[in-house]
């Protein structure tokens, strides 16, 4: 097919289609004609996964490269290209703000390492998982919520339950790019599912207790169809 | 304190404090004497916040402003501020891609809407989240992984026990200020705590289903102290 069906098919537009195919997150379509080139199904499901990883993913452009590069490397094992998309998902969280020259940073991530040895969980001490947990102690102790800690083993023990589903999803199946598709979606829109649903879950308890508590509670708490959108500034 | 007084203890470059004053983020210092302000520990507090909210939440600084401002809203319910954090959070995330004007996106919404009713969740039909969930339903759809959403009993049976420790958490706190910080930090921290608990509980599982297959797993699948940086493009 030519860019412009692709991009009626894939509802991505054509500047983006031609900036992805620059930035090589999209691989070249086959030569036909001067200017022209024709796309086929691969390049249509690489552009929905993209806009997967971007739009749902929450995934920097740099980021999303990441997990498609790793995606065409056939010798990665399924653990290694998990390993790839958490270290994509958390370069783009990774904060400037805080950090290993930052002492106190250093402390928290040795608490988070601790924390995790805690649970008896096979980590590598180096996974930047750990890091993003420091941070994250880091912070909340920064705001004087360090009691929202004492919620770790719980959390632990559900995303424990849920990586055992989330994992052996992949495993089961049978053909290999299945299986890195799996890894992928799993990793990144499982993680906007769970976020999700976390949400909703919070609305739903909020508004039970708000009930008890005989606040009113006519959906103008956790609903918010009627937001004003705003834009956005940036830090200088 | 004077305004580099503030920088220094918060961590926050003094264009950044400026930035954040002019954006109404952080409420002016009093005034002391000409071009001077003079700042105090209300002012170190909200900064922490801010960065918290920006490095750690994740948010734009229009998400950020909206949580601050309706944390400024004394008449607001606990139940109320918890929507608001959810919409700022969700407003961040809204795809242009995906949307109401798509009929395949208003099967997903309904879709959403009938999963989170048979789970028997109070939730407003208008919330959110439910338009987030929408999203993720039709992007699994559309880069076939529907199967990813057969684990959505077990997500929504985690977060609500997850939901009914961090809802209450919040409803113990007896002083009113406590308690919005806590439903703040408690929605969009505990996401980042959640979300990084989970890549570790993903790790490990996968750390142990990699040796039981025989892989080679020294730890250069799920860490990644090794990755390069890269820079962010941006799609036109």
């Amino acid at each position: 097919m030519r860019i412009g069906e692709l991009s009626r098919d894939s509802g991505v537009t054509i500047p983006t289609i031609k900036y992805y195919l620059r930035e090589g997150l999209l691989p070249p379509g086959a030569p036909a004609g001067r200017n022209q080139a024709s796309y086929d199904q691969s390049h249509l499901e690489r552009l929905r996964l993209i806009r997967a990883l971007r739009d749902v993913g929450g995934l920097s452009v740099t980021a999303a490269k990441e997990v498609l590069d790793a995606l065409d490397e056939p010798e990665l094992s399924a653990h290694e290209l998990m390993g790839r998309a958490h270290q994509a998902v958390l370069r783009d969280r990774g904060s400037d703000a805080l950090g290993p020259e930052d002492h106190e940073w250093t402390r928290a991530r040795a608490d988070a390492a601790a924390e995790i040895a805690q649970l008896g969980w096979r980590v590598d001490p180096d996974a930047p998982a750990l890091d993003q947990l420091a941070d994250v102690i880091l912070t909340l102790r920064r705001v004087n919520r360090p009691d929202l800690l004492n919620l770790l083993p719980q959390y632990a023990a559900a995303t424990l339950g849920l990586a055992n589903q989330e994992v052996r999803l992949a495993a089961a199946d049978r053909e290999p790019a299945a299986v890195m598709t799996t890894v992928v979606t799993g990793t990144i829109l499982g993680e906007a599912l769970l976020a999700t649903v976390r949400l909703l879950a919070q609305e739903h308890v909020s508004a039970t207790l708000a009930e008890e508590r005989g606040e009113g509670c006519e959906g103008d708490g956790a609903s918010g169809s009627d937001a004003a959108s705003g834009s956005d500034g940036e830090t200088p």
